[in-house]
């Protein structure tokens, strides 16, 4: 369960009935605009494109609650997304050991076996999907005060390419990076990009990358300190998707080798406006809101389903063996992580609006 | 508030009566050694050496509620930290202009003026300190299951040293850290990093840098999946901590550039067991604990406070101005900072052993 | 959402796609029976008899996801109950007046209008059907450490039976309780409480009632104090149940009227168990089990839908005029609410027993 | 932990350092007003009359954190209450046997006999000061808003009076029982009230009663269906309260005799407000309020501390025994609950209020 005031719970598993949602204390009212949804799933849905698996699905999600004509009641939405297409013999094959990098060993542990291991089950990055899903159904929330969300691609394997400045983040940008397939700032990094994946595809192995997410319209003094910290509560949503090992606000890690004069956003005030040159802090400070541009950093892994044979033990940790990972995979999660990505910081913020009431 | 069963709340401001914590639901029976509690308190303590500030305070909790006849009652344990020895005037003078870098400004908008701004109110570093009680208090419940907590710095401005490989993370090695000014893996590496905080002291600057912590002993299961991970709820508990604006676990931002071939942590099993010779997911697959090491990173901004002057707007974001920060100030909080992280994933991981019936 | 470490989130509309819940952190390996589930839904089920509402329905409930193979997996948990044999014209027509003692105006004003009023929408009383079904999937887990619940009827109408007492609660008589109709205490009180509704419903009015919920083998120790007592958690579930007007435990509002010497239950010890001859505290002292049976009564009002025309204002709170509610209503649902509270019960405990390390 | 946006910790011990509170996310800048906190807190302190116990304490708040300049700062507000004028050498006798009806017996069980038993330790009545001391600081929160709260006793011991009407609920009417030492609606029945006291202290035993308690001034739509229902956040507030058994609202367990036609409160509109002449379901359905006067009644148990010999059994329950409670003890602590469970239902409010953002 995430979330303080709003409550998201996700369920489901790759290969059972369906996954889904249940969302409590929404906002009545906002409008539930079937398009837009279906279009934000299909941002992170498979198959789309040559970078990513052909595995194809609808992901169009059924609401078995908390919507009424064409809008959110405001009692706990519930929405379903089945499971069709799948080909569990593909994974069947390899239940007996562990996948490395994936959670295969972990859940059978934590779950003493019980657990649903076809695809990943609980685990599985198709449990996105409702991510995806809620932060559809909130965009227009924030829109309605000002608040865009958008992201682009800082790094896939080794092409790299630059950060957001404070200045330029504008919701003009964020909306234009939000068409691309693959958004990124420079021109031709995007070509860099997708030869790092074939390169890896061809070889059977993946590769991973550095997303950027970034919100503009804030108001200044959202959140609380330390524990419900603007920080706190977006890092809790970003590292529960699988892959991400990394998060970091503004400069992040490169702050760590900044000298406080460098790192320090000098403040100034503009037309009513508190601003800043810089955004090393990444818009926040004691945990709540500058009014600044949001920055937010996550590293995500290589896809861990790879062609290349590898050793491993059994799911249940007694035996040694070798594994070799059959199935559809993407070489490279990075580019369908976007909108995952970019619903996580919605959610989380509108949970941090919707818990502050004056 | 912090934690699923077991719950902190952190309260206090610098230069008010005091600082403390409540703890709800600790394990009753946990012995309370003064003397260890006071010594993981001084290693946080400001004044201890020539790198940080000049500000000495005794740091001794005093406890409310809690502890009966040497050991944790398990009902709310209250501790206070009473504030001394503060010198208010340093702070006031520049209490009509926000630091940049601190929360002067955000918290003036998200309490409508009426916090304590005094040495940062409720945002000071200084409430750090009941962070490293509760981790004194708990070290020994997970000592008592074999669980040890360390931690090294990895950076101090330009001075860089290297991670913890995944077979080197030992109770031992953890203990030895624990007793270094500045715990550093490679010899040498210590004098360069105070090089880079004298370097900086002289200009009236600042430096920041990297902290990893690590966690042995962990037994494999543990946690949940997605939001209440082990990685969101550690990084929930980090990202309060001030000056962390990132973090990482295992490989981390590393991770983006590699390969799903280098990046998978092969497991094999040996003397019943689970083991990896790398440890690039940081021991955490799904949310889960594999029970190899727990390492997380996390990224130090420099010290916000300078001795530079600097551009800034007032508190209350209505004018522009000039500030020049006085008083005594760390040039590098990072050695400061490691008994706080430590202690933060001791928090954490004591509330997901806490939070695991079975 | 309820609960602290288990988690329970109830969703849809009496008129709308479908009802369910989600339970997060369910004990993994819990055997799912299916008969056993729909013979429980089938306890609470509307037209099983002739005091309730003709209303049929399956109430069989699809799992989603969190069972595999006949068990629970641990992970999140959502079952669905498709609604069918809806009649919403009997309903439509009095939409745009409030039913007197119904949650049409108080829910219209908490979502702006924006909720689904047919049928009661969110606040019907077929919400309860999923508390009966995580009742169902947890009792087996209470049964295997000892604990059984069962529930009698105190009271409908004018027509009342006596309270148990506190020697003869056992897993033998809550067993015996759960199979009958109109569980009672006294042989031919349950007549009497069949001509109270009978000349209810002859009336076109309605009746209400109290029931006694109980639990035997519960261990001493159980509960937390203040404000996670069994009582605070247990109150909470229970007022969540429509209808619901008073809860009260062991003695309850009679205690108010003895003296201490009565109504302290005096404890001893046999065969290594400690035992009370009388049960005024409702086997809870300070928050926390005695292990002495614990009792529970509610109020639970007359049913709010009467075919007698009443007075009321419009939805909106704007007009008055008058209401005949039309539609299929039960004169009296205590009997539908036994396994309601039973449920409600169990998972309070539930909850109480995995929040319980050590 | 009490409380959704609102959190409230109370911790201490009734021999120990102190007792007090933490209180998180409250809004800033309400007025500290000394003497009205002091006023309140005394309406509930031992010693203030006849007909309790002579134990006199300052019971004044020191206040660590969370206050400046005489307003909440809206950062974490701590408040200690020193603990004074205790005798430990009347409760040490006693300590080897569990005095019925009180939580020695469970307590050692719930914390392994390391829990402080000395006058109850944490499960003493004086931990409701800080119960007290909150309502205090939050009343005039929802005065601002035009909310008042208020009680009356309903019964002590055989002493019976009526309850209040829905009509006769005003601010006035709150403000003026709250006037008075024993707040009744009959004149003299505070004189029956009286006698049951002294009778029963004669005796060397006690009485307990029923509180009724109210708020005015309520908008409609406010709380949530379900589990966070306005009944079931106010009933876990107040069965945290010691001593308390039942909780019903509006007419409660006599709603359980009554015909659907006489408990529906028909709603009326008159001059925009949203009225009823009845007030059967205590201005709440469905879990929100109708904006109509909310009333809680609450049973309160006989002072489980009597003067007369009881047989029980030993702390760890191991052994038979008897025992005559020693020392100061209140034959009714009806009176001194009053300003409680009104604190307990501002408390409450106030959450609910902080957590509706719209």
């Amino acid at each position: 369960m995430l979330g303080n005031r709003l409550r998201l719970s996700v369920f489901g598993e790759s290969h059972g009935e369906g996954i889904g949602l249940v969302a409590e204390n929404l906002p009545s009212g906002i409008e539930i605009d079937t398009c837009a949804i279906v279009a934000e799933m299909a941002r992170r849905a498979p198959g789309k494109s040559p970078l990513s698996t052909p595995r194809r699905e609808a992901d169009e999600p059924r609401f078995i609650s908390g919507v009424y004509k064409g809008h959110t009641t405001g009692t706990p939405l519930c929405a379903i997304i089945e499971n069709t297409n799948t080909r569990s013999a593909d994974y069947e094959r390899t239940e007996s050991f562990a996948r490395p990098g994936h959670a295969d060993f972990t859940g059978f542990k934590r779950y003493s076996g019980f657990n649903d291991l076809r695809g990943g089950g609980h685990f599985s990055g198709r449990l996105t999907a409702p991510i995806v899903l809620i932060g559809a159904i909130l965009r227009p929330f924030l829109s309605a005060k000002g608040i865009e969300i958008g992201a682009h691609i800082v790094r896939i394997g080794k092409a790299e390419d630059r950060r957001l400045e404070s200045g330029e983040i504008t919701p003009e940008l964020l909306s234009r990076l939000r068409a691309q397939e693959l958004p990124v700032l420079t021109c031709g990094i995007d070509e860099k990009m997708r030869a790092e994946v074939g390169s890896a595809k061809k070889d059977g192995d993946s590769v991973g990358g550095i997303i950027e997410t970034a919100a503009t319209g804030l108001p200044a003094g959202l959140g609380d300190p330390m524990f419900d910290g603007v920080e706190s509560l977006v890092s809790r949503a970003f590292f529960a998707v699988p892959a991400v090992k990394g998060v970091a606000f503004g400069a992040g890690f490169q702050a760590a080798e900044m000298r406080g004069s460098e790192c320090n956003d000098a403040l100034y005030t503009e037309n009513g406006r508190v601003c800043s040159k810089t955004n090393n802090n990444g818009g926040i400070l004691g945990g709540i809101t500058v009014g600044t541009p949001l920055t937010v950093s996550a590293a995500i892994k290589p896809t861990p389903s790879i062609a290349i044979k590898q050793k491993t033990v059994t799911i249940d940790g007694n035996e040694n063996g070798e594994i070799e990972v059959r199935g559809r995979h993407d070489p490279c999660i990075v580019p369908r992580a976007v909108p995952v990505l970019e619903s996580a910081l919605i959610f989380a913020l509108a949970d941090i609006i919707m818990s502050s009431y004056e």
